[in-house]
This record gives C-alpha cells, structure tokens and sequence, in this order.
C-alpha cells in the first residue's frame, strides 16, 4: 500500500560519459502542429506554406521551418536530459540534414559528452550533450550539441568532471538540385523581390519590422512539443516557491522565442532561403513571460559560395531577439536571444 | 554598416490606379488551420466538419467555412493594401466560387480601382480594391472588393483622386448538382429540422441564442491566416502610443467576428446551406477586443429561386454582430458587424 | 415581422422514456484536433503520437487517446441532452470499441433512460441516457451511460418519474493480435521500461508528477469539439448572473480535466497500455476554472489476466485529478476528478 511518487528524469549525478539516452515516444508531425507553429512565428517563406511553391521547387511538399525541426527534436530530448535543469546555457554546432515534411516521424537519440561539477555551487552542474534527430528513414534531420546546468538530486554526492569528443555525425543540408528548365521565376511575386543573395551587404543590420506578444499559449504552444519541463506549465509549483524560479513565473519555452525570432526575420533575409545550414552557437540571453512582445534584428557577417551550388550562396548572420522591460521609469531593451545562423540564399541570377 | 529598417506594405501614394499587386506567400490550406476556424466560430453546418455528409451531397470532401475562404483571401492582400490602414471601411459585392478543400493552395491578387485622398486630413486617404483569390487550378474562390483608410508615409505628398471601374471576375458558387437518386434524407437527422428554404419568413429578425467570448487568442488565430498587421499582435507597439490605436489597445482582426458571427447564426439560418453566395455590403461597425462576448443576429430580407436549381432556394439576410459595452452604470448594446448575406438553402421537398 | 429567438436543446419535461436522439452535425477527425487535444494532455502513449511505432503494433495509424474520443462523441450529446443542464452527476460503465483514427467520421445517438424530477426544487431532475459513438463504418467506438441535472423550462410543469433497461450494446475494445513474429522489442525504448503489466502492486497509490495549468485556452478546446454549453464560453451570459453559475465565472468543460488527468497519468500507468477498456463510473468531483493547476494520482485496485490474451493483463485503477485552493491562509487539496479506469497492459514478458 505504498505511495509512490516516481523520480523524472535525470540529475547531475545519474550522467555518464559516453551515454546513450534513447528519447522516448518520438513524433509523428501533424498539419496541426505545423499550423500551429509555422504561423504562431510568422514565417513568411512559402516553402512552409505553399504546397504548390514547394513542389516546384523540388522538394515532395511544404518542408517544416528549421525552427520547428529544432523544437520538436530538443523536446523529445527533455525528459532525459532537463527536466531537471536550471538553465539552458548554449547551443553548439546545430547542422540541418534532410527536409522534414508533415507526415513524417522524428525519434531523437542523445550522448553525454561531459559533466562539470559547479565549482562554486554544490547543488548543480552543467552537462554536455549531442543530440541527434533522425526520421522514419533513418536519416539525420537535425544534430546540435547543448550545454544545460542540471540539479543534483543529493548535492552530498560527489560527481567528477569528465568529457568526451563529440562523435562525427554526418548532418548536411539536404537540398533538391537546381533544374534550369524548372519555372522558378513563374513564382517570384510569393516572396520578396529584395532578399536575394546579390541583396545582402557584409555589416549591414536589418531591424525586422514587426513584432509579435506572446501571451499564455505559450503553454499550449509548448505541450504540443512534448515538451514536459514543469517551469513552461505548473503555476502550482511557482507559487509554492517563487524566489527559486526565473522571474517567479512561468518562463516560456526557449523553443518559443527561438521560433519567434527566425519567423519575424523571415520576410527580410530568410524568404529566399533555402534552408538553414548550421547555428553554430546560440542562447537564450534573458529569459521571455507572457505578455513580452519580441523583435528581432540579423547583422549580416558574412557572404559566400555554396559549394558546388552556383545558384546558391552562404549568408551568415546573428539573428538577435529582444524585448523591452519598464524599469523605473524607462523603457529598457533587452536581448533574449542570440543566435549565429548560415543560410542557404538563393540568387537572383538563377531564381528570378 | 548600415542599420536597415524596410518599409513594410503601402502607403496612400504609392497606389497606381489599375495597378495589379500579386500577394506574397500563397496559402495550403491544412487540417491544422480548418480544425481552428471552423470551431473556433461554432459553425454547425456539416459540410464543413463531416466527411461522409459531405461527400453524399458531391463534394469532394469536407468544405471550408466561407468565412474561412473570405478570412484567407483577405489576409493574403493585407501587406500590400492595409499593413499601413488605419481603418477598413467596406466590403462590396463579396463573392463565392470554387469551393475549397483542404489540401488546396490559395494564391491571391488585388487590382487598385480608386485611391481618394481626405478632404480634411492630409495624412490619410481611402484606397479601394478588387481581390481575387484563386486555388491551384487557377479557379477562382472569391472575388470582393474593400475599401480601406490608409495612411500617407509623408503626409506632404498630392495625392491625386483617381479611379477605374471594376473590371468583370467571373465568380459564381459551385455547386454539385442535385442527383434524385442519392438519399440526402439519410442524413436529414445531421442538421437541424427547421432550416429549410420552406421554413424562412420575410421579416423575421433571429436573434441567434448563442454568444461566444474572444480571448486573446485572437492573436495567434491571426497569426495563422497570415495577417502580419501589427494593430493585432504587438502590444509594444500599442504602449508606446495608445492615443494613436482604436480603444488603445490590440485591436481584434476583423476575420475574427466575421468568422464568429457567421457561426454563431449557422444553426438558425445556414446549417441547411449550400454555400454563402454573395455578401453585398459589410462593415464593421465597432472594434472588438479580448474579454468581448459576441453575439448575432439575421434578419431575413428576401427569399427567392435559385436559377435552374428547383431543390435550392436564394435566401437574403443582414447577419450583425453585437457585443454589450458596460457605460457608466448601463450595459449598452453595440452593433460591432454588418453583412448582407445571400445563401443558397436546401429545399425540404428535396432533401428531407 | 416576428423576432424569433429558438429554444436551444431540451428541458426535463421534453424527454421521454425509450426516445432515441441522433445527434447532430457528426465530425470527421482532423490532424487539427488530434494535435491540440493529445498534446494538451500531455499524454505520453506513442500510439497517439508515433505512426512508425502504432503501425508495428498492428494499428492501421496513430489511434486517438480514449479521452479525445469520450469528449468528442460526449460533446455531440450536449445540445440534445445538456445544453440546459445545471450539473454532469456521473458516467457509468463507459466501454471502448474501435480504435478511432484520423480521417474517422464520428457520429452518436443516444437513448432515454431515466426521467427523475427533484424531489426537493421544482425546477429541475436528473435525466439518465445511454449515449454511442459510432465510425463511418458504424463500428461502435463508445458507449456509456451518463446521468445530468437538467433545467425545466416552466417550473410548472409536472414530470413523472420513470425509467427503462439500457439496452445491451456490444462494445469491447478491438485490439490488433500479438504475433510473435513482430520486433515489439525494438520499440521499447521509446515507452518507460518499468509501466509493464508486471510492474504495478494491487494497493500502491502512484502520484504522478507533473500538473499543468489551465488558461482560458479551455474556450477554444471545448469549442473545437462542437461542445455548445454556453457556462464554457459565454461571459456576457455569467456577468449578468454570476450567482446563478457554480463559482460566478466560466466552469471548464469536464472533457478537459477528463483528459488531462488521462495525460497526466500516461507516463506512471498508461504508455504501455494498448487501450482503455472501461470506466466503471466516473465523476466531476469539483469545477476547475482558468488558473487553476489539474494534478492526478492512480490507485491500483486489482490486477488480472485478460481474457485470450497472455500478452496483456487487465489493471483496475482509481484515477483521482486534484487542484489547490486557498482558503484563508491555507491552500487545500480538492479532488476534481474521480474515474474508476481499467486498461489493458502490455507484459513484458511479451514486448520488451
């Protein structure tokens, strides 16, 4: 006649080196879900939206937002690897692989590749993984590593600090080829006439337009994932000890603003993209409550080939997040999010 | 290194007059999009929710809400007509064609019929379009024109007051054909009993029972339409300025009660429908925002035959929304919608 | 030139004994539903959410969570059967047939089996139906009894006592065979590993971890489902009359704390169960409102074998939801839910 009350996922001290953590339940993606977060972000390429563009374009359909690739391969890896975090530190070396479409089934895989003892704090850690998402084909559809500062469950436990390399994992952007017979410049009135790759200047800042307040749907937005962090969701649990939780609210899922950010950027440098190629690093500066409205800004930093794509170009960026917040009696700006992004530009000479 | 804000959409002087502006993005519609418009509106018709119903009266499958149709089309041309408007004034000669599926694309354009400058405000104008959306076989599923208050970016420009006829859109509602043999009658239990051609009196006002509250859901049900005006969504935008915004605050998206109040008057008036033929004139009278309850009523102004169509009969209606607005110690009544609405109903003698 | 306003469901005094009502409209299952209902839940059965792991074990596709399918053929018996109900008393002896599947077209009937006025207030009684849920194949999916206070529309009116036999109706859950032949195994990571048949003790009581709070999301939810009650979605209605609605506020359709204590269950009991069975009896112990935070907890009651299936064992629970009011200074734990659940459990002998 016990009452049990089962432990959910892992803590520092039950991370191994070189573990294998097998994600549970994987996904299946619906028309709803990518309704749902194709339009909450704001997207505006129709490779998202438009069947008919998408299929001209080569792809077999419309081709979820790297955004949501990225949101549904990490939630799957919540459980396992923090549920019982503190805080999401960094995102490293995130790499595209094949397009995924509404239909498909995404399962994700993750190796512990470190563990650090907090120096100062005996309570946590951080650890250091490689997560990986593949499709019903076995083909890689995302693979990024974080780092993410854990809880211990007993912070008497000592845990040493050890890493490992990340393991290789072949990740490149999946791309349909160029056919110079295909009608491409029929469809050039669907996306903007300026964001070609001749368009973009090394050192300029585009300051998107638009804005966007999130307000409670976040939590809906975020079980769509299957993301099951108790922080995004359980009001309870945040009033029961508000000083030991961000804000002292529910935050919102990083998934979310991440998502918000690429969207609001996309009618000025992502409508002509093909794809994203690789964040090489990214973070969630300050954390997002319901009610902020988000903006964005990318500074273009760099310009170059595509390998063995003439019709294509490299972009790299810094697409940036913020807010504002009222304090005293100014009106601060505040960075939520920064990300290094390289995008797959097409080139006007090609594509219209 | 240059900071780059774009301009986003129009302003009053940059409309040429025949002027023909292809809208961005196109629009698959997918079962994520229609689960939330369909019921969001409490629509109660089963075309639009029952396969099997459907496909016994010769469509396809399942079909889209007209105002779903109307929400989409419109939404595609705010960029180009009304990112920049200060107020839409009028919807004209609103009209229905190829019935929409889910699964279909929806590509839109608009031709610039007038532009009128104010006589007392040098800052604005009124731009008045025709709109045509179009599905991936190139038929035409709407047709309507609208007229919009938009802004001048410098209010120092002439504008000149100038204007074109309406060129002709062949637009009328498909409909299977009547077949003697399938029994429609098996089905008769599926919507309501007392909703047939036979059962309308000219005169009668009905005041539909049900009301609906909007919450800020608004925001995202925009969001997925594609709607990118900020008057909908960026509440920064709003703080910064409230004197400047309708009410001071985040103005629902006419779509919103459009699609509410057509829902909310469908077990009355439109469950044994066919399809919304033509909606004369429509405006909406008042702004609506979150916390809102809206209600409906039709009032029936004619019924007629549908030309060479014995089972159908051509119902003309007003459909006006109301929502009550607490004024000092009163609670006050307040038309917030408009629409002259035609339908083509069933005829119990053929179908039940 | 009348103004009409329809009465809208019945009232004690229209139902008689034996009357069958075919509920209207039906609805056909869209990804849009299945996305919003599953994950709001936040269930963590793969058959719900992975086609590549549903498909192995036999299903034609993902399969519904049984609470989507109680809301769904529950919500078509609203306007018949409780559109002026004043409470939901209790489910009795709800059995699950076919497994539904996106694309499914539902439609329901119910039949009267008890008319009992109040002894005590003239102005109401409880009506007693038996309502089903059958497929476009008319495969039963659901069945159930369920009993609901119900309004009289003239207080005067005597209603006499009476009542009939539910008629039997075969429904037991369909199951894909076991085959030997099949790799369950290979999916066993994607399920907990300790939610096998084996693993539960008649007796323990298994409070499940996570909540999840409530927004005014509710009012969308309910709508999605063609639920029409107005004390979900009607805050013009409650504010005119606040003391007449239980807690003076919109109450939460029961149908979401019915599948979010479902969801929340999942990873303790139910991500290795193949289906639901029956729910003995059931009740809406308190109202759940916007904000409040939904908890639950099992009880195991018995454990047996199911009948020709060595594969399977059948478990009896008592599924509790809960919430936390403060009252004064003290915050008291109030049941909400109470479900008498029986499922049929995977062995691992045989699957993992």
């Amino acid at each position: 006649m016990a009452i049990i009350r089962k432990k959910t996922g892992n803590f520092l001290e039950d991370f191994r080196i070189g573990q294998v953590l097998r994600h549970k339940v994987g996904k299946t993606v619906t028309e709803g879900l990518v309704n749902a977060f194709t339009e909450f972000s704001m997207t505006t390429n129709p490779l998202h939206k438009n069947r008919r563009y998408a299929r001209v374009y080569g792809f077999r359909d419309m081709i979820l937002p790297p955004g949501l690739v990225m949101a549904v391969v990490f939630s799957q890896s919540v459980e396992d690897i923090s549920e019982n975090a503190r805080a999401n530190l960094e995102y490293v070396d995130m790499r595209f692989g094949a397009p995924v479409y509404i239909g498909d089934t995404i399962e994700s895989t993750s190796i512990v590749l470190g563990v650090t003892p907090s120096m100062r704090d005996k309570t946590l850690g951080v650890v250091h993984v490689q997560t990986t998402g593949r499709n019903q084909h076995d083909a890689v559809v995302l693979t990024y590593e974080r780092k993410v500062q854990v809880w211990k469950l007993d912070a008497g436990v000592e845990v040493a600090k050890a890493s490992t390399e990340a393991p290789p994992v072949a990740c490149e952007l999946v791309l349909p080829p160029y056919e110079p017979t295909t009608p491409y410049a029929s469809l050039r009135h669907l996306s903007n006439a300026d964001t070609y790759f001749e368009d973009f200047t090394v050192g300029d800042t585009i300051e998107h337009s638009r804005g966007r307040t999130m307000t409670t749907e976040h939590i809906a937005l975020t079980a769509m994932l299957d993301n099951t962090s108790q922080v995004h969701c359980n009001q309870h649990m945040i009033d029961q000890n508000p000083e030991r939780y961000v804000g002292g609210q529910l935050i919102i899922f990083g998934g979310i603003p991440f998502n918000l950010c690429l969207g609001l950027s996309s009618p000025d440098v992502a409508d002509n993209s093909l794809g994203d190629i690789v964040y090489r690093t990214g973070r969630h500066s300050a954390p997002l409550f319901a009610g902020d409205t988000v903006f964005a800004s990318t500074e273009i930093t760099g310009a170059r080939d595509f390998p063995a794509r003439p019709d294509l170009g490299v972009l790299d960026t810094i697409l940036r997040g913020h807010k504002f917040v009222r304090r005293d009696e100014a009106v601060e700006k505040v960075e939520i999010f920064y990300l290094e992004r390289s995008l797959a530009i097409k080139r006007r000479s090609h594509y219209a």
